[in-house]
């Protein structure tokens, strides 16, 4: 085969298998999206059509790949957990990596105009991404919870950035003022100088966003006979997931493999 | 800091840099792109406003990387050459991999409708990429000439079959009848049954598409004086790149880095 | 510092810090061992002195890095079971074998004369060695059961090709005889040709070797009182290490991080 | 076959292969070496016996090794450089470090006593050990003079060190003498206060060791025909191999794979 001569080169490529029996997770950033949001208009701190279309594109790619049991977001980036016992693209890092990022990448701008109508996209986006193993359902746990104690932290400090700036503040100014502060001094900031109750606002903004498919029932009545089955919904939602409230009440999510 | 209870997850990241000073080749493949062809009804063998699509991606991730010096692209495969002395993204290989991998399938829907104007893309396509080291110029030839036959040999084989099913043969049927033949079979069957010269076939169904930064003199004249500079334009090619007569007539593009 | 020049040189090294909260296992092997045990002059099919000595080299490790919780050693081979917490040389994969290989290498030398002591060592040996990472106890247990049956199978067929030999078969012959047969067969064959029970021969050859850090309770007597403490003493034993009854009775060695 | 079951924990094991076409260096350390020279009672700043020894460790491993061409070694370190084209172990880095390492750790202890006639080992030593890859020859002799000029910086350093001591400073007292002075200081220093010129002192301590496998002409008289033959020795020497002189006398050292 004329091939032969050049195809010793397919023996550069090196193996980039994740460890088997742990779980996976995939984690994608907007690239340059600080730029990307400022030629865009987005709403500060926090634009709820960019955060819907990112929601949307993380359904599409849960959809699409059904050994990821889970997606947390929050601004422009997206974690994917693939199940531990997956063997999805035989675990190759790369593989799982770039399939994920680009179908992400390729829903953004597919679904654009849904979420801006009246918008026109200026440039395609693009993301990096990252697989990382953990070995537990415990250590899996801490790193959800690490992005979400992060989107809280970050989502306090930008509506208190903002709403200084939105008050006459140059961004430099409010961000000496803000620097070094403690969570409780914000929350006062906000409610005695812009009278925002930190805890009402929207739980999209505060928490993030997190998908996971949801078991329901369907029952059929056949004649007397009542059949039930139950099938799962991939679910957008948001709210605290660093309780054990969450995890108990679907229990299935992270116990799916066992 | 809140965060730091659990900031220890980010400890499981594993470094993934490349080996510096060799050659680094990111190839993104489409996925499941028989079906994605069907769906949307491409030309075959060869649609060339699907490649022409391709091309433009490309030049897209080259105008914004500007450490890749070259790509090489045939049917739903492109592979980005980036320069040895590159340290673009500290060398992570995840970090090249899916930013170039998003970049291209974003702009693959972004620019869907210049060369597609009259058809609607069905669904955001996803690519698969990776990343592999080549440590010296001869290599990474070998590299690019591999891909380059293997066009040749699936655009060869394609157009016999799809010259058999277009005269009236099953696919099944016109595939055991290539099967096993030769080239010369393969040219002689297409001149003396379709009236096919196969060596005037277009040279991008037949060679690709090579993408490179063409080195141009700009002459300004200034009163009496001429002054030249050179600069690089970003320019998409078609023609043979196994020989050596192209890299001798563009010795820049591998030398860039001495 | 006239050093630096130079220095960037260090750049290549490429990390390979194994995944945390995960059992590491650096099994070693020596290498070309059979030409070894011919030269030596090693007893067929189990020489009770070389895999003493063995013994020896693995305590001797267990004593120098005590991150190691247990080993199993069967034959030329052994393997050292690193526990879950532990970052012993930041978990560096090469660290970690080089080290462990060494001193057991080192150690074989060292001790051969108090179990050889009128056979004078010919050459030194080497062994090779690998890390793997194991995510969960019962992932790690499975790795040790898939050592000790791997024991059983070899040294069952082992006893039945050196008793036919030692009764005058060629070693060709002898293992054309073995070829495709089961286990109670092998069993009947010892017991009507040669006369021996397999399940009486010494665990050191059925079961392999285990070693472990054994809790014990030390009582000292201070008047009228008398005080307690526990410490771990390295010991080496044999016997069944597939079934739960040893990990019953010895929950701390697993549980030793938690 | 009853293995079956548990075999399933060798795909944990990862792929470890190093980059083809590259040179491979395995640099080894002796592990608490400080600690080892003190029990031992080295001769300081350089123990000819302890130098001497390592030489003919290295030697041993490249005897056993042909895909060694080269070896470098100072104080209780040493380098062993494969060949590019090397498909030694199947280039697993794990493989490489293990045999080379251990081999060198045995071969220590096997040879103690020829060079250590009088003194008695008091443990054995242990070696760490780490493969990296060198894309080309410039950047291989750039490692190789890293390593060389380390060693005279090292030992210009500790042979001050010690005649300061040796006149009756404390350790504390010399290394603050010494400490930010320069090259020439030193050399002054070692002139004025000791009677030493430095570069008289061996080469062996200047300039470590190097270890090649020497070009031989042998010439053989048949009659009055005269056939000649060249083959390749094992040679340790001791100079400069960060000029140009040693490689190009030697070009088949680099070449060997070409």
């Amino acid at each position: 085969m004329a091939n032969s001569k050049y195809e010793y080169v397919k023996s550069f490529e090196v193996e980039d298998r994740l460890l088997p029996c742990t779980w996976v997770v995939v984690r994608i950033d907007g690239r340059s999206f600080h730029r990307f949001a400022d030629v865009h208009g987005f709403e500060k701190p926090n634009d709820i059509n960019a955060l819907n279309l990112m929601n949307e594109c993380a359904k599409a790619v849960m959809e699409d790949l059904t050994d990821i049991v889970f997606a947390y977001g929050v601004s422009d980036e997206y974690s994917f957990v693939i199940q531990k016992a997956s063997n999805l693209y035989k675990r190759r890092s790369s593989k799982l990596v770039s399939v994920i990022v680009s179908l992400f990448a390729a829903s953004y701008v597919f679904n654009w105009h849904t979420h801006f109508p009246d918008k026109k996209l200026q440039y395609p986006p693009a993301f990096d991404g990252r697989a990382v193993c953990y070995p537990d359902d415990s250590i899996l746990r801490d790193y959800l919870s690490w992005r979400q104690v992060d989107c809280h932290i970050n989502n306090q400090y930008n509506t208190c950035l903002w709403s200084l700036i939105k008050a006459g503040k140059s961004k430099d100014c409010a961000n000496s003022e803000l620097k070094g502060t403690r969570a409780d001094f914000k929350n006062e900031m906000l409610f005695t100088q812009f009278g925002i109750n930190y805890n009402e606002l929207p739980q999209l903004f505060r928490k993030g966003s997190y998908i996971y498919r949801k078991k329901v029932q369907n029952s059929t009545a056949n004649g007397t006979q009542i059949s039930r089955k139950s099938s799962f919904v991939v679910t957008i939602d948001h709210g605290d997931i660093i309780g054990d409230t969450f995890w108990k009440e679907h229990p299935y999510i992270l116990g799916a493999e066992e």
